[in-house]
């Protein structure tokens, strides 16, 4: 029996439906996601791989004994609030489907397909929390302290998954089992529908931050409370928001976008007390970023204080551009010669692992060029060729391992 | 033994804590407000009064057989999200320890408490939606189909919490048993601090509604779309925000107010496909009340354009402006007559009763002059007085009940 990554995609495609919002909510740790992890360890395990879950809630399937330097693939499996069917699964898919290739092939070497908890960040606010723990990248003291929309913090979430939060943090043992990380993802543009190919290659990803603008005000009610009286932290954020449009849309090759902002309490007929919203914010040059950032925030204090409201900034994460490791995508791109190289506006885990070992990403086309919500789509006849793509390169990939260890 | 009303008061005070806005969140139907009619039940009924829920899941507390025509005073019990403790609770616990002040006078009559479910509609968007489904004021049919923030309606909660919602709707003969309907209430602004007062007979409150402006545009990747290439409802919702207070402003006497806001996902690195937000206006002439929305939604369909999005204004519910019955508020002022006369700015059920009923209100000094939130407050002493002016108040009223009737 041969699986495809489309008959793969079909047995999820149930799972974290979000009626309200549309496409699928699959935040980390929640029962859809869970199920999803569930899904992989059951198809893992059903190809004969070792699955085993690590101090991070990292999930790793491996093809063989785990060894350093192996050439590993792999995705995620949480989605944004409301987002669309491919962003992770697929990357997951593909690598099921890819190793069974490699198997047909009698391709030898370690290899494993790694499954990233907390990539898109929409529970914890710190997106590539799994590879950022393994890394070191942040502090687990820190991100155990995060809490979810509920006041849940990480390490309870965690706990009450089985994992033990004392035990998270760097783990240099587990990343030296990676040689090169290579990770296959829908594509979030249009670059290769307009190139009239099926895969790319990457080449790097922007910059970006998150950034929390914590407006406060004075909570009172609607209808007696004089317009001339108020303090309205949500005129004062609206300000903002306007705002940030207008100082991105001045520089090349800025992106910038508030799409959370929750008013504290949020109730029809209460003026809010306080708003919180999140700028994200993306530019090739880092350096510009940091000034965009400070230009938002001075300009955020002094709207406010027009509104006799204050703004605190406080930055929640910021990875620098990357640039991927130009000797594999070379190799790659000797691989798959017709494929482009491609950057991305996108954060990956292989953008956060790629100061630690050589790190490289397929691209997969999507017509619709949205990501990050419902009509987010990929071809079913590109996924297969993504998949075979990705066989292709892990299997050339293979030829080093036991030379280089 | 004689229960105060901050005694009372006190039994409550951990029942529904929101310790991530502050105060309290008690919506409708929540184990909050459920737990907080128990309470109601169980204090009413220790009091000998015959306590029944009816068919719009109102509570009513007899104090003897219940009878056309009785007095009846009473408040709610549910809260806006992150509001104060007397909003509601102290018209309950000012009833209770009235009526046990009217049998210590051996005052005779028929007479009833009453508690008004969903007063706050901070759960299902329609304010005094107990008075409304009694009075006919909203056909049941939208009521029942009306949905909370996690999309149930309120058909599946009020069945859930062991109603029975095919008999919901006007109910003649429970309103033919109200012959005045007197609501004490904690003031939501200033007037009675000014002028050094503890409580106020109510005159007026201000005509008031609520508007769904939802605005619609292209979800999207927040770090793969070019800024020229956004169609952000989150820009354009925040233009609106910034429009509504300018009218607003402009307007003497107008209250205009966006207190919630949800952006649809609502992920940090998500362009959002739309926004809803919630118009909370305020204006003592329905005719300019009228006015203002039409220019608000025509100024916010020309802003949501100038975005590539689209604005969609739905009315969710709208009272006139309520002059309380006159000959009431006259044999109230009679009652007590160094209580002024004021009007608010806030909704009530006793609004909504006007037109079967004679209503009327009292207010309770707030030294913050802060409502729905935190802050909001009455002391110890006044909450005592305000009882008392209540008790005095029916004590008077009941003596029309047999001859009336």
């Amino acid at each position: 029996m041969t699986e495809t990554v489309s008959g793969l995609m079909a047995q999820i495609a149930d799972i974290g439906r979000d009626p309200v919002r549309g496409g699928y909510s699959r935040p980390v740790h929640s029962a859809a996601e869970t199920t999803l992890r569930e899904w992989f360890v059951g198809a893992a395990s059903s190809r004969g791989l070792e699955v085993e879950t690590d101090r991070n809630g990292i999930i790793w399937a491996w093809d063989g004994d785990p060894a350093d330097g192996a050439v590993v693939t792999g995705s995620h499996l949480d989605s944004v609030p409301g987002g669309g069917a491919f962003d992770g699964p697929l990357g997951v898919a593909s690598a099921l489907v890819a190793f069974d290739q490699l198997r047909d092939r009698g391709a030898t070497g370690a290899r494993a397909i790694a499954v990233f908890p907390e990539e898109e960040g929409s529970r914890f606010g710190i997106a590539c929390l799994g590879s950022r723990l393994l890394s070191g990248a942040i502090a687990p003291e820190k991100a155990l302290a995060l809490r979810d929309p509920d006041g849940l913090t990480l390490a309870e979430v965690a706990r009450a998954n089985g994992l033990d939060p004392t035990r998270f943090g760097r783990d240099p043992a587990a990343l030296r089992r990676i040689g090169t990380f290579l990770e296959l993802h829908v594509e979030q543009g249009r670059g290769l529908v307009d190139l009239n190919q099926p895969v790319a290659i990457g080449s790097s990803i922007l910059g970006h931050g998150r950034w929390r603008i914590s407006i406060a005000g004075e909570g009172n009610h609607a209808g007696t409370t004089l317009m001339a009286d108020r303090h309205d932290p949500m005129v004062a954020a609206a300000h903002v928001v306007c705002m940030v449009r207008s100082v991105a849309s001045g520089i090349p090759d800025a992106r910038a976008t508030v799409g959370r902002l929750v008013p504290v309490p949020g109730g029809t007929n209460v003026i809010a007390s306080r708003v919180d919203l999140w700028l994200d914010l993306r530019h090739p040059e880092d350096g510009l970023t940091r000034y965009l950032v400070d230009e938002i925030g001075t300009r955020a204090r002094e709207l406010a204080a027009e509104e006799g409201c204050t703004a605190l900034v406080s930055e929640e994460s910021f990875s620098p551009t990357v640039d991927f490791d130009p000797a594999l995508r070379d190799r790659l791109s000797a691989v798959l010669p017709e494929a482009p190289v491609l950057g991305t506006g996108a954060g990956h885990d292989a953008g956060v692992l790629k100061d630690h070992v050589a790190t490289g990403m397929l691209f997969v086309r999507n017509p619709t060029g949205v990501s990050h919500a419902p009509s987010e789509y990929v071809e079913d006849p590109d996924a297969e060729t993504g998949a075979a793509a990705l066989a292709d390169c892990l299997e050339d990939l293979l030829k080093d391992t036991d030379r280089k260890h």
